[in-house]
């Protein structure tokens, strides 16, 4: 089988470089360019240093249109900018790792599908274009799904902590190392803009939730990985709670529910999901951890991509984890 | 003035360490004997090595009764066993650090005052016996003490993050450096064993009080330090929600609501509590800091032994930040 | 083509962990059983937790012969007895990570080859028995090779930075979370136990080198990867070495001669190794990185594997690094 | 006695923000203004968010001469430039932590001495013009001063590792916590600003030394701290060097030496510096330590201001180490 062709719009970044990772040596498919305004014509690995040795790729300065898939690694915003000033044939798939798609936009008559797998893979299957969601987001839904899908969801406390590379390349306060280490503050209280596409999940399989998702994201002292709990009243038993997580992923190679208590380094530098349920009472607390720039962004892009072109979902994705 | 004499009982852990560092520059108390069975005889600085140059103190393998006040810096349930054990004149004041005595238990007739000043300041001034709150009881508390004198609290939602040294000096698995250093994980969800103390406080403001508070605690990859952040409804518009903060702490020299948002390191290594108030339509969420050994532990506990013997609240404690 | 059967002799420590890692998504090899007689029985997903989803296999209590390679994960000095107690058919290829071998010593009539590819590649292909080298050994050596290869080596002095998995899993001191944090400090100053191997590698390649390295190690504040910068005077100018390096290295697919300063993080989750010279008047400066667990022990050993039965020196070792 | 009145320029900065910090609870010393160009009219607790609740000081946005002494705390270079423009009365004392005078330079007629009180506290004590050591210098020279005074410095290879506040508050690749956090990376090899003082004072003692001091500079994972290592061919028995290390610092408060490893974290957040000997056949290897940003920098500053105003060496620099 000839390898999917594929190009990135937006190398440069936290994601783009992480696409370019994975894109380098999935088996089944081959990066034509990765595209960077800011770096065009520079090697690749001057950019993303730790990427000596393994290729000798530039930054182009311009797309080609010679590839099936396209990767969007834009700032938010950018991504439906850039499909509007730029002909992209309609055979071409696009994946758009911003939150430009993700509540049902447009652009030149493309309709995007939300891209969680766990939550809609056949629908990405079909899939033309693809809105991939966003880090907090995915760690959250993952963690809430089966109990929306069972009709058992009610008002949400969630508290989720995360690395530095969700904030991106930008050099600002909070991502000085001498700020940010050893250190923890809450920023986006109850307002995160990922709790929209959150809520649209949760209504599109509870219909009558009409409740409070109170989420406060806290900036955490490391780079990669999101970590969040969640509580809720529920009175079904911690065992048939167990089951219906167990039920709703056992089809989904990367999502686990763990019957241990879970940490965020068990899913660095991988696309797992792990969940872990406690119940206290009638109190329900669900953890669960992604790697925010894995599951939680390119590592899921490419696990759309692998569905949309008929792959096995973990293709170019069984990678080792960082373990310690 | 003649300086008040002081023992350690338990010198050789966190908390004893820290006690050794506080006392051995207090302008007005004299540290007299450091005991430490397992470290007896050997110099203080060798086990705290930060010590080096500063004192040539040894671990004493025996206390004196030629002192004024004890602080017992022991694993939780030993204290009541050690003054059971021993024959304390009444005359020599204890500050228990453990928490042994923080709900209502006595010990050879003594009586203890629970020791968090923001609530019981005048109390402690008479007081010849201190049972110092936890690191993260004084945290949330700290947090939560103006809506209970209010009658405003309702059911909060609260998830907190600790350093490494609220673990403890013993070697496991959880404070492995290889295990911990980038890593996030929940622990005792919901059942942490401070919120005995907690809601005794609570109860004592507000006597109505009889709704959950819902405690989430994580491992944080730091060693110093708690951020919490707390959930609940409230009624009352965010001006006067920071008028009656302010008010309640105007006189605490150690306490300060910032109208900015806060981090963790604006409190390490200092014996301060910073508070930010955020209200969101009908939600308020309150974020508290603390270093946990010192406004956690042994701050908060000269702070008491300062209250105790008449001096200036502040006297010893104002410790230079580690600022960055 | 078959796979290549495999097991690992003390999988339940950082380097048999790091072998099952690799071992299992290997293209060309499969994993037999990871023997661990402290956790036998336990799933290896229990004890190597990043491993969640990814396996069900568990811990064997005992080996079996029905494999090609085994890897012996053990502490230093338990290989040559385990060799000895135990029966392994001569069919059968033994990897040591351990340090029992590397300076000559045999058991069993089985003699082994010092694993240092860019040092002796066509060797080890033909080789029964590999004895895997240092993780530090490796570091240095691979940042010095060139010069000893040309006659150029003179007194070395070097200073190298360790993770704390360089340490092992035990529990002690200086592996405690807050005794590490944020800290620096020396040991085995001058006397690191691969000095030895180092030394036989240099003194085979320039006979009559009689000259000190001059090796500190220092304990770092992370928990993988190793950086080493060793000085030496040199009469050769800057372009010369790069020629020099640039030569030795280029059939050589995991070692890079960087034109730019090199970092750790480069190099953190894969088995490469990066070089970066600097020549300053008379002196010449080499900096050179691995990941301890990877290229300095784990990564190599499947290196050393694919090499020893004709496969693609790379398979199964093309890793996405950690990046950030 | 009344308190020394003193002015901070440039107090924005990390130095400037721990001038503030020290001179708040000197007991000796009263903070008249800290002058910001950049934050003129802010609180000071706003940019040194640390402060909240120590103070109500404003950035000031001109200087005033009522004072005893300045402190500049001012890119290097622009020390020199600022007291060319302003007309400071040559009764108001300057002690420059900046790099403009440490090698003799003047400015309006002022000749400033080298402020390292180990080597010069006696001439600092008339002095009217203090130059304050770079931190590296500062580390290095403590490390090496004996040796020099007894003639028995020969070619030094040092390697030191600094924290992330030595690289100031200005926002650049290395110093994003994405790049930096569990990093290392060498940078200006062999070429440190701060070898001319070295150089400087190791003449000054030891005339006919003309060897090179070979210096690594490393940039760690961590905001505060130094820790180097020096290696020296040595005839001088152990017990003698550490007589002669013990003799030379006998009257010197902050500056001791060890008979056991030091570690960072011993120093950090003191005034202090540690040395450790350790002695290996015909070399002698010394480790020192200190905190960049006190002993380095701004403690060290007031140290040199308690001498020149004839206080207690140690007065307000007491200061509780973080310990862990």
């Amino acid at each position: 089988m000839n390898k999917i062709k594929a190009g990135i719009i937006g190398a440069a970044g936290y994601t783009g470089g992480e696409m370019i990772r994975l894109l380098l040596y999935h088996p089944q498919a081959e990066l034509i360019f990765a595209l960077s305004r800011s770096q065009a014509g520079k090697f690749v690995a001057e950019t993303h240093t730790d990427l000596a040795g393994d290729t000798d790729l530039k930054f182009a300065d311009d797309f080609s249109t010679n590839v099936e898939v396209l990767f969007l690694c834009l700032s938010h915003g950018e991504s439906k900018k850039w499909l509007t000033e730029h002909k992209i044939p309609s055979t071409v798939k696009i994946i758009d790792l911003g939150n430009d798609f993700r509540l049902g936009d447009t652009a030149e008559g493309r309709e995007f599908v939300y891209g969680l797998p766990e939550l809609k893979r056949d629908v990405i299957k079909k899939a033309n274009n693809v809105a991939n969601p966003g880090c907090f987001a995915t760690t959250l839904q993952l963690g809430l799904l089966p109990l929306a899908q069972a009709g058992l969801l009610k008002e949400v406390h969630t508290t989720g902590i995360t690395g530095s590379t969700g904030a991106g390349q930008k050099l600002q306060e909070t991502t000085h190392f001498t700020w940010r280490a050893n250190n923890i503050s809450a920023y986006k209280t109850l307002t995160h803009q990922h709790l929209g596409e959150i809520k649209q999940t949760i209504r599109s399989l509870q219909p009558s939730f009409n409740n409070s998702i109170n989420f406060i994201p806290w900036r955490g002292d490391f780079a990669r990985g999101i970590y969040v709990s969640s509580v809720l009243e529920c009175s079904l038993p911690e065992n048939e709670l167990h089951s219906l997580y167990k039920k709703y992923y056992q089809s989904h190679p990367f999502t686990h529910v763990s019957s241990t208590q879970i940490n965020l380094k068990q899913v660095v530098n991988t696309n797992k999901c792990l969940i872990h349920l406690e119940k206290i009472e009638n109190k329900l607390v669900v953890h669960s951890a992604t790697d925010n720039l894995l599951k939680g962004a390119s590592g899921q892009a490419v696990q759309n991509m692998n569905l949309m072109f008929g792959l096995d979902e973990r293709s170019g994705l069984q990678l080792k984890s960082i373990g310690y």
